[in-house]
């Protein structure tokens, strides 16, 4: 045996980490018990205080400390706009692109009927309370532009309108500061297609 | 405040392993919280599990759960070469290899006196002691060819061959496989210096 056992247990725990081989599982081992013990420590904490109080706004579905998250509670933001995401990180996106005033519903995840994603693991029978409570105006439909995403807006728009709610999708095109040489066809192809009046 | 601080905190603290910046950190949360919670439960339970049992084997240095490491205790490895070595992620490589049968020491970093790295912090008294004590017969230096490796593979041979203990230093040369085309002049011109008879 070359390694203590509780050795080999940090580096395997290490490797549920994204991105995480091996070696970089072996080297983030050594490094943390050679020169950043206390970082280790602080990491554990951080992990176990995480696991314990980090949960699902009621409101919005992002990470929450409390039953209703900081932002879902703010009185600065338009309730009558609900963006929705697919995920937390998305939002961390939106609210530091400092775009938008609304509130937002996170599905954590995308429609994949092939991963057994649907309807309800996306939470949409939340995501619809949620849109008609009398005060959401428009839903803005911000999941990606990739087959899952698009699919899950379509889903999604059709449901709400069903409901009479109004369900808007974001904008697709070049990107800001793009050249028509350097942009994939299929991205100017929908950029024609999408053309405004100016 | 788009995060709760809990979050912020286990982002921050995931930054403390080598080679996680900003983006990787906050992709490592949300995945331990979305998809990998007993990854997470496991980790951090590794990581106190760790910090509380990991210590140095009196013997050798390296990481060990006892006061002595099994490596060090067993009667089958050849208790008359010491090779010295700078981590314990040496030691692994040196047992992949499965090319040698005697102990080991290892430095836990190597001689560099600019970083404050000097004779006490890599241990240079306890391999002395451990070198003299009437059976080791051959020290094998095998810190690495870089120019810290080199100045303490330099220093501790001098320190040994004082004290009557013969020092080797692993071989320079052509990798297995290498060809004279692709290797970098420096290892070709280390590995004509350093011939020997066929």
């Amino acid at each position: 045996m070359k390694n203590p056992s509780t050795l080999e247990e940090l580096i395997a725990a290490l490797r549920c980490l994204p991105g995480v081989g091996p070696k970089s599982a072996q080297r983030m081992a050594f490094h943390l018990l050679q020169r950043d013990k206390p970082g280790a420590h602080r990491l554990a904490g951080a992990l176990s205080l995480a696991l314990e109080r980090i949960r699902h706004c009621e409101k919005c579905n992002s990470y929450a400390e409390e039953a209703v998250c900081t932002l879902c509670r703010s009185p600065r933001r338009d309730a009558t706009l609900l963006c929705v995401l697919e995920t937390p990180a998305d939002l961390l996106m939106m609210e530091q692109a400092q775009c938008y005033q609304g509130l937002y519903f996170v599905l954590m995840g995308a429609l994949s009927p092939l991963d057994g994603i649907g309807p309800r693991e996306i939470h949409l029978d939340r995501l619809v309370r949620r849109a008609t409570d009398g005060i959401v105006r428009e839903t803005i439909l911000a999941t990606n532009f990739t087959v899952e995403g698009e699919a899950t807006a379509h889903y999604v728009g059709e449901l709400l309108r069903a409901k009479g709610i109004k369900a808007t999708r974001i904008a697709r095109g070049l990107p800001v500061g793009g050249e028509l040489e350097h942009v994939d066809s299929g991205t100017l192809a929908q950029a024609v297609m999408e053309r405004r009046d100016i």
